[in-house]
C-alpha cells in the first residue's frame, strides 16, 4: 500500500488534514459491470469524502485487445490485460476487481488470493455452491479481504430497513416475500447469450436475480431452514445465427417457499419474462410491529407501516423519500429530495470494502464476504434440487 | 316462482315494458355476510335495471332469536327462523342463501337441494373436498342452479381481466402471483374465535382468504397441475376468557408455488399476520404480450402493460380507472371516476345467478359452481397435504 | 311527521327499540341525481342503523311523464308528478329534495319553503350569487332545514381531514391547492347540452366543479379573503343537430389564486379538459405541523405527513386507507378495507339532514347550508368578475 | 482551445478514434452547486462517451481561502483563486461556470464575456429583469456561448415530453400546472439565510424554485402572455444569532395563473412551506390528444394519458420508467430500469454546451440560454408586479 498524503477539508470548511493511502486496483473485464465498478472507483474519492483511501486506477484486463485498450483509455487505467493472470500478478494491484462473467470467477481469484490480492467479485460467487466453496477456502486461507458484489445491500433504503430490523423496531418477523422480475427475454426472438447457457451462468434466473433476493433475505431477516422450489425454461431453444439455434439450458423463472430458522415465512421469485417489469426487485416483510416494503424501481423510495404509530386516524404505509442526511451515506451526496440511483450503489461498496482493507474491519456484516456468496450459492443449489425433486430441501452449510 | 308483472323504462327515456318474476330467498346467516347479501337484494331491482328478477325477501334464519328478528325487521325480511330447516323447507323460498359459517355449509345446502331450491353457499363451500363433494353430488342430483359466492370474479376490474385473457390480447400466460394478506391476528392479545377452530372453520387463513386467490387463479389462468406449500401458525394459543386459553388448530398463514397445466407457474400466499394490510388481494399475471395487476384495496382500479403499445417512448404500467360505461356492469352504476366499492360485488354476483334461474343460464363459466368449489376444496386440501409432507402433490379433482 | 314505531336491535345484538319516524320524501328530478338520490333514501333505513328516521318515499317529478312514471315504478315512489308545484304541495312531503337542473332549483325551493317544507337542494344552490340570495331569505324567513349537496363533506377521508383540522393537530394552514378536472367535453365534437348553457348553468366547469372545490376551501380552510382568476372558453360552439350549432355561453376552465382570511395561500382550478382524469377532485393542504393530500379518484384514501412523527428515518406521506370503525360512518359499513364509493356520500348526507330535523340539530358545520351555497356562489361570482376586470377581488358576503 | 489527441472505443468494441479536444474550465463557488457542477465535469469524458470534449479543471474560485484550496484539492483543480477577476482572466480558462450566489452572477459573468469566455450561469441568472438584461447584452456582444442553469430540462423524462410536444403527439395544450415545493423553511426557528434575503437572492422561493417552473412552462408550453400572482410572506423575520432577528425580505411562496400565447391556461406555484415536500417539482400538461405529468421526486418516471390509445378498456394514465436506450441520454448509462438521479442532468447540461461550443451548435432551444434566463426573470418580475398591484400583468420582453 502506497502512502501517498492527502490533505482535505471538508465542505463545511473545517480543516481535517489526513493521510489517505492510495489502493491500487486491477479490474477484470470492462463490460456492464466494468463500467460501473470503474465509475465507483472514479467518484469515490471525491464523493466519499474525506476518502480513506483514492483507488489507483493501475491495469484492466479483458480477452479483446482493442476492447480493453479501448476501456483502459476511457476510464484512465494505467495498463491494460488481455490476460487475467497479468493483472493477478501486476505488484501494483493490491486489490483485484472480477467484474468478468461466472465461469471466470473462481480460477481468477483464487489466483489473486493465492497472490495476496484483496478481493472484489461480482455476483453470483460462482457456478455452484462447491465452485463457491473452493473460492472461499482460498480467500480464507490466504488472509485477505473478500467481497462478493451484493450491491443491493448498499442502497440507502436497503440498509436504512437493516437498521430498523437489527434496532428491534419491527419485533419479530413473520413474512418476507420477495420478487425480481425482469423482461428482456420474454420475447422468442431474442437470442442465444451466456446468460442462458449453464456452462458459463451456472443458472438463469436463479443466479442472476435470485441471488439478489436470496441474499437480500439472509441479510434481513436470517438464515432459511428449508425451502421447496419449482423452476422454468419457457423458451427451450433460441436462435444463434443464421438459421441456427442452440438449446437454453438454465431456468428461465424459478419460485420458491422458504422457511427461516426463525419462523418466519417467506416467497422467492425471479424471472425475466414479466413484460413490463424493467428491474423490479421488489420484497415485503411484515413484521410483529410493522410492515415494510421496497421496490428497486423507485430506488430512493421505501414503504412502512407502523402498527402503533399515532394518531391512528392516520395510520398506513408510509412513503418515505430516503434522502435526508440521516439516513444512510446520504451526507456525502446532495440535499434532500435530489434523488441519487444505482450506479451510487457500488460507491457505497467499494467505500465498505476500502475501509475493510485501510481501517482492518470485518467486511461482516453489512458487507457480503465470500461465505455469503457461497451461502447463497448453496441455497440456490437447493433450488434446483428441491424444483427437480419435488421435495423440501433443508439447508446445510 | 310467482310471475307478478313489472314494466319498466330505462333511463334513458325508451320503455321496455316486460315481466319480472319475484323470486323468494330464504337467506341463513344475519352477521357479515349476510348484510352484505341482504344489501345486494335490495338494491338489485332498481340499480341492475330493469331487473332479471325481483328479490322477494321471505325469510331469514339464525339460531339467537333476538338478533335473527331484528336481522328481519332491519333489512324486510316477512319472516324469521331460528332453525335452518324451517327456512330450507319455507314453500315460498326458491333461492336459499347460505350465509352462514362454514360447518353450517354442507347439511343446509344438501337439504335445500333436496328440497328443490337454488342454493347460493358462501365459501369456501365446505370445510374439506370430501364434505365439498357431497354438497355437488347433491346439487347435480337435484338439478337446481347452484353458486359457491367467490364474489371476487364480480369485481368489474376482474371480469374485465378475464375477457382480455378470453380475447387472447394477452397471449400465453407466463406467471400468475397472488397473496391475500390481512392483518387482524396480528395482535397476540386477538382473542380465540370460529374462524381459528378447525372444526368450525376448516382451516384458516387457507380457507378464508387462500380460498378467493385459487378461485382467481383458476378463474384467470386455469388449472392448477401441482402444487407444494408450506404452512405456519405463528400463534398457538389465544385467550378465549379470563385466564383461559384455547389451542389455534388453524394456519395463520399458507405460502405455495404452483405449475398450472398450461406451462404458467404461480405462487400463492395468504396471511392475517401482514400489519398494514387491511384488505389486499393482489394478484399480478405476466404473459406474452403484456402484464397485468389488480388490488383489492383500489378496487376502482388495474394497471396492465401492454408490450406493443405505441409510442414506445411512453410504454409502462397503466393504472386503469375501471369506471367507464363499457367496463363490466358499469352502464348500470355512475358515470365514469365515481367509484363504487366492495358490496358491489354482490348485486352483480345475485344478477348472474338470478340470470341463471330465469333464463336457465348457465352460472358458469363466469359465475362459480359448487364444481369451482369443490376444486377449490381439493387444492386447499393440497396446500395442507403438501405442507405436511413436504413434498409436491398433484392435483386431482 | 308521522310516528310510526319501528324496533331495532344493534349488529351486536343488544336490543336498542326505538321510535324511528317516517319523513315523506318528495323528489324533484329522475336522472342522475334522482337515481343517487333514490338509492340514498333505499339505504339509509337499514345502513344507518339504527335510523334516526325512515325516508317514505311520497313522491317524484319531472316533465317527461313516460320517465318519470318509470322512475316512480323504479324506485318505489308512491306517486309522480310532472309538475313540481303539484309536489312541493302535496301534504305528504315534509322533505323536498330536488335534484333538478341549476335553474330549477329557486323558484320550487322557494316555494317548498314557504309551504314549510324542509329543503336539501342540488349544488350549485343557484345559477348567480343573487338568485342564491332569494333562495337563502326564504327558507331563513320559513325556519325550515335547509341544505345544499355538497356531498364530498360526507366523504369519510374529508371528515377525517376537517376534524383533524378542528383538532389543532395540523396547526396553522399556509397552502390550499385543489383542482378537479375532468375530460367529457375536450372532445370537439361533444355536443351541445344544458350544462354548457349560461341560461340554465349560470356558469361551466364554474359552477359544476369549482362549487365542489370552493366549498372544500371553505370547509377546510376558512373563508377566503380576496382572489384573482381567469377563465376559458377553448371551444366557442357545438354542435346541437344536423349542420346546426349553438355558441357556448360558459366557460370550460377556470384558475384562481386566493388568498385566506387566516393568511393561507391558495389555487383552484376546474376544467373539463383534462383527458385522462375522469373525476379528479383533487387538494392538498401544507400546514405548520404536516400536509394532507386527498384525491376522489381513490375516495377510500387519504395521504398525510407529520413533521413530528417518529421515528425520523421512516418519515414521510403515509397512504391512509380510511375503512376503519374508527373513521367516520364506518361503524356502519364494513370490515377494514372492504371499501366503499362514491354513492355512500349521499347516504351520509341525507342521514346528517335528517338527524337535523328529527332532533332539531343545527345542519351547520358539517352540512351545507343554504348560507353555504349562497356564500359559494358569491365566490364563484367573484371569480367571473375578476376573470373579467383582471383584478383581485374581495370577497364579501 | 487545446488540441490533445484521445482516441476511443465505443463500448461495443468498433474501434472509433477521434479528436477530442480539452476545454479549460473555471468554476465560481464550491459550495453546493459547486458540487454539482464538479462531478458532471469529471463524469463527463467517460460516461458521454465518446466525449465531444474533455474539460480540463483549471481553476475553482471562492472567497474562503482554506475552503477554497480544499476544494480543489477535493475535485482535482489545478489552482484556485480567491478573487473571481483572477479566475475569469486566466487564459487557460475558456468556459467560466458561474456557481455563485445570486448576487454574485452579472458582474463576473459580464467580465467574462468581455474576457471572450464561453459562460454556464446558475439560476436564476440574476435578481431581476433589468440585472439579467446587462448580462444578456454582455453575452451578446462578445458572441461567446452561454447557458443558464435549468438543469431540469435536461431531465430524461422532461426532455422526452418536449419531444412528445415538438411531434404534435399531444396535439394543442389546454392546461399547464406547476408546483415547486419545498419544506426547508416552514419551521419558525430555520434562521435567516442569504435565500432570504432580497439584496442577495433578488427573491425567495420565486426566484429560487419559481424560475425552474417558469421555464419549465416556456420551454414545454410556450410564451405566456398574461400573469396575476400573490405572494406571501408567512414568517416575517427570523434569528440571526443569541437574540438577534432579522427581517425576511422574500416571498416563502407564490402563486400565479398564466394565460400562455398560444391559449393554454395555467398555474403556477412554490414554496417552502410545504411539509413533506421534499424537492417536489411537479407539473401537468392536459392537452388535446393526452396529458402528461412529471415529478421531480421521481425522477425517472413520467405518467402520460393517450386519448386514443387501445383497447380502450385499458385506457388510463401510464408510468413510464424512463430508463430505455432510446429514452434521452439513456444509450450513455445503464441497463434499463437500472434508475439514474438528480446529479446527472448536469453531466446532459454541460454536455450540451460542450457541443455548441465545440460544435458551434446554437445552445438553443434545448438548453436556455442567457435570452432564457432574461425572460424567466421577466416573468418573476411580473409575479412581483401584479402580487403588488394586484393586477394581471401582460409579459413584454
Amino acid at each position: 500500500m502506497s502512502d501517498k498524503e492527502v490533505g482535505f477539508v471538508s465542505m463545511a470548511g473545517a480543516k481535517a488534514t489526513g493521510t489517505a493511502p492510495t489502493i491500487g486496483v486491477g479490474v477484470l473485464g470492462y463490460a456492464f459491470m466494468g463500467k460501473a465498478h470503474s465509475n465507483a472507483f472514479k467518484k469515490l474519492p471525491y464523493m466519499m469524502y474525506p476518502p480513506v483511501a483514492i483507488p489507483r486506477l493501475v491495469a484492466i484486463a479483458g480477452r479483446n485487445q482493442d476492447a480493453v485498450q479501448e476501456a483502459a483509455r476511457r476510464y484512465g487505467y494505467e495498463k491494460y490485460y488481455t490476460r487475467w493472470q497479468d493483472l493477478v500478478n501486476d505488484p501494483d494491484v493490491q486489490l483485484f476487481d472480477n467484474s468478468g462473467p461466472n465461469d471466470a470467477h473462481a480460477e481468477p481469484c483464487i489466483a489473486a488470493a493465492q497472490a495476496g490480492k484483496h478481493i472484489l467479485c461480482e455476483k453470483p460467487l460462482a457456478r455452484t455452491a462447491a465452485e463457491s466453496k473452493t473460492m472461499l477456502d482460498a480467500v480464507r486461507k490466504a488472509g485477505v479481504k473478500h467481497m462478493v458484489a451484493f450491491n443491493y445491500r448498499f442502497v440507502p433504503a436497503v440498509r436504512q430497513i437493516r437498521e430498523l430490523v437489527d434496532s428491534g423496531a419491527l419485533g419479530q418477523i413473520y413474512h418476507f416475500r420477495a420478487v425480481y422480475l425482469q423482461e428482456w427475454i420474454a420475447d422468442p426472438d431474442f437470442p442465444m447469450v451466456w446468460r442462458l447457457d449453464k456452462n458459463v451462468a451456472g443458472s438463469g434466473s436463479l443466479g442472476d436475480l435470485g441471488a439478489h433476493i436470496i441474499d437480500l433475505a439472509r441479510y434481513l431477516v436470517g438464515e432459511p431452514a428449508r425451502l421447496a422450489a419449482m423452476t422454468k425454461t419457457f423458451i427451450k431453444d433460441r436462435k444463434t445465427g443464421e438459421g441456427q439455434r442452440a438449446q437454453v439450458t438454465v431456468d428461465d423463472a424459478f419460485v420458491a417457499t422458504v422457511e427461516f430458522a426463525n419462523g418466519a415465512l417467506g416467497t422467492l421469485e425471479a424471472t425475466r419474462f414479466a413484460p413490463g417489469r424493467k428491474n423490479y426487485n421488489c420484497f415485503e416483510i411484515n413484521a410483529e410491529h410493522g410492515s415494510i416494503r421496497f421496490n428497486l424501481e423507485r430506488f430512493n423510495e421505501l414503504e412502512v407501516f407502523w402498527k402503533d404509530s399515532q394518531p391512528r386516524e392516520t395510520q398506513g404505509f408510509t412513503n418515505v423519500l430516503v434522502s435526508e442526511s440521516y439516513h444512510p451515506w446520504w451526507k456525502n451526496w446532495w440535499p434532500q429530495g435530489h434523488i441519487i440511483g444505482w450506479e451510487h450503489t457500488f460507491v457505497h461498496e467499494i467505500d465498505h470494502l476500502l475501509r475493510a482493507i485501510v481501517n482492518g474491519e470485518d467486511v461482516a456484516p453489512h458487507g457480503a464476504t465470500f461465505e455469503d456468496g457461497y451461502r447463497a450459492a448453496v441455497i440456490c443449489d437447493a433450488v434446483l434440487e428441491s424444483a427437480q425433486s419435488g421435495r423440501a430441501v433443508d439447508i446445510k452449510y
